[in-house]
């Protein structure tokens, strides 16, 4: 299946990740539908069209894939239900709605990522306090409780540095499903952008680096600095993964790098990635781009760096320093057209470009 | 005036330059506002609203002025009465309508510039064969008749070889008010890209190289292969326009570079121009993003050329070989979204960069 220029992209979501990839499909000459349950998001702005719908709005979602060539996602938490009932409708979804499941819930991604062999964190199940209580004698670390669903950005974490917080952290839980994870001593974070097309062929941007500031990403440098055989390492991991999910799209692994070069993935992400606008100006094709070129079955484009990045996201009130930042001759400078710069909200980003 | 990320931008004309004004408005985090007379056009697929109006509908220009910070045009046919209508109305219009009035009359065209100090070919005003007859009896070279007004990529021209074509030429004119130039013999034909700010400062992206097929752009280079000096002369009559104007925004100017060294300006755009292109893949800003800046009251970007640049625009039937296009790693692909590939019709183009 080939999407021809002038065809259309449905997307599931209307964020800023939305919003690029419309804004890519946009200068291959594809248009972009959305279907979001927000009011003037980032996407519709620049969509052709936009459907404000709910997730399970059948309507809107037969109409959507009425209207469409292929639909994509931009957020792993798109109900699985919901690409089920498109790929029922008829609709090409892409990535299949089976990368969805397996990335929705934690428990699930990492028993994935372990069967194809990729290191994962110690972690189980949790059920009750007891579950913890037993994994925190066993494990000489602090350790991570996490909602298995629907976190992002840090949102539904707590750190269990001791004992004694076991029980309000699991309360914290309000009963949500959960998953304990042994803290990791990592030296670095670091991620991979990885692509496969239609036809399969694969092709990786360079590993970059990562730092958070609580629990959201911060900034990312290209390349990490590391050796040849850990970058080596994570494209084998987002190989195997690929391959396993016969996966069509861009998708994301987080890993911790330790301080033996042995590489722990965090998480993974079925869509294009917060660590990966970099890409937009340091690469001949940005991520978003080849996830567009992937899911219309187009061949996928060059993924060459011409240049050292530094990306430094703008969350909350760095967005006001925007006329700074403008003016700044070596700053690229992405905004989101988000109205309000709420604490902890993505607003934009800068590229720093260094030519080596 | 300064526009602020959440802002909007008002486009007149919804073709192509409108739209990549749009999708650059876009990542600067701002909103695009189009008016068009066109159904589905290029432009209307990324804004964020259409009206799909005629440029003398009063009740669209209100409404369009009411609702952004500023308006700008995609092409300089736009009535100039309709920008006096939108100042009127309280619109900032960039550039200001005196722009469109110089440039929408060749005649008043070649006297600004030369006013200005710079050179244009010899040219007559056309009212009556007899203006031809005598002028083809003065000038040793074939000559061109044009419309004064609303003419593009090659349309409403004849070219006149000989005494005898004289008749027939001012036939098609069909009593249109004409101007006949005297055919320069250039050795190339070069353009600059020049952008003003709200500030008045004023950049210039380096001047590059043209060829035509058919009256149409076909390729562009950059840089221009030619002296120092030939390219101060095209910055000193860009810099000269732009203050006489009191302009703000990217405006192009068309030279003859003739085997003496010395410049003939062939046509002035107040506008982004098919022959910028290439900045979008070869600058650190590319002349959309530069022309945002600039009517956003934003500071200029830099206008640094990071490669060796040929766009190739792909005029008709052209477009069928997007797929190929699209598999060679060495083109970055630009479509337009326009569903009929039409002959003669720009539906989209195609950089090549080499790193130098």
């Amino acid at each position: 299946m080939i999407v021809e220029p002038g065809g259309a992209i449905g997307i599931l979501g209307g964020g800023q990740l939305g919003r690029m990839l419309a804004l890519a499909a946009a200068e291959l000459g594809l248009d972009a539908l959305v279907l979001t349950p927000d009011e003037d998001s980032p996407a519709s702005r620049v969509a052709r069209y936009t459907m404000v719908a709910e997730y399970d709005d059948r309507v809107a979602l037969e109409a959507l894939a009425a209207n469409t060539n292929v639909i994509t996602y931009e957020f792993e938490n798109v109900p699985a239900i919901t690409a089920e009932f498109l790929a029922a409708a008829g609709a090409l979804v892409r990535p299949a709605p089976r990368a969805l499941e397996v990335t929705q819930d934690r428990l699930v991604e990492k028993a994935f990522l372990a069967q194809h062999g990729v290191a994962v964190a110690a972690h189980i199940d949790v059920t009750s306090k007891d579950d913890i209580a037993k994994a925190l004698r066993d494990w000489d670390a602090p350790a991570i409780l996490k909602t298995r669903r629907l976190g992002y950005d840090g949102q539904g974490q707590v750190r269990i540095n001791a004992h004694a917080e076991a029980s309000d952290a699991f309360d914290k839980m309000r009963g949500a499903p959960a998953i304990l994870e042994q803290v990791c001593a990592f030296e670095r974070e670091v991620s991979i952008i990885a692509a496969r097309g239609g036809d399969g062929a694969i092709a990786f941007y360079d590993l970059c680096e990562n730092t958070h500031a609580n629990g959201i990403l911060a900034t990312t440098r290209a390349p990490a600095q590391c050796a040849r055989d850990v970058v080596l390492k994570a494209q084998d991991a987002a190989h195997a993964v690929l391959d396993a999910l016969d996966y069509v799209g861009v998708l994301t692994i987080e890993f911790f790098l330790m301080p033996d070069g042995s590489l722990i993935a965090n998480e993974m992400a079925p869509r294009v990635h917060n660590s990966g606008h970099w890409t937009q100006d340091a690469c001949l094709t940005s991520q978003f781009e080849q996830h567009v070129r992937a899911i219309a079955g187009w061949p996928l484009g060059p993924t060459s760096r011409v240049a050292d990045a530094e990306m430094t996201n703008l969350i909350g009130e760095d967005a006001y320093a925007w006329q700074k930042l403008a003016a700044d001759p070596d700053a690229r400078l992405h905004l989101y057209g988000k109205r309000d710069a709420r604490e902890g909200r993505k607003m934009g980003h800068v590229t720093r470009l260094k030519r080596t």
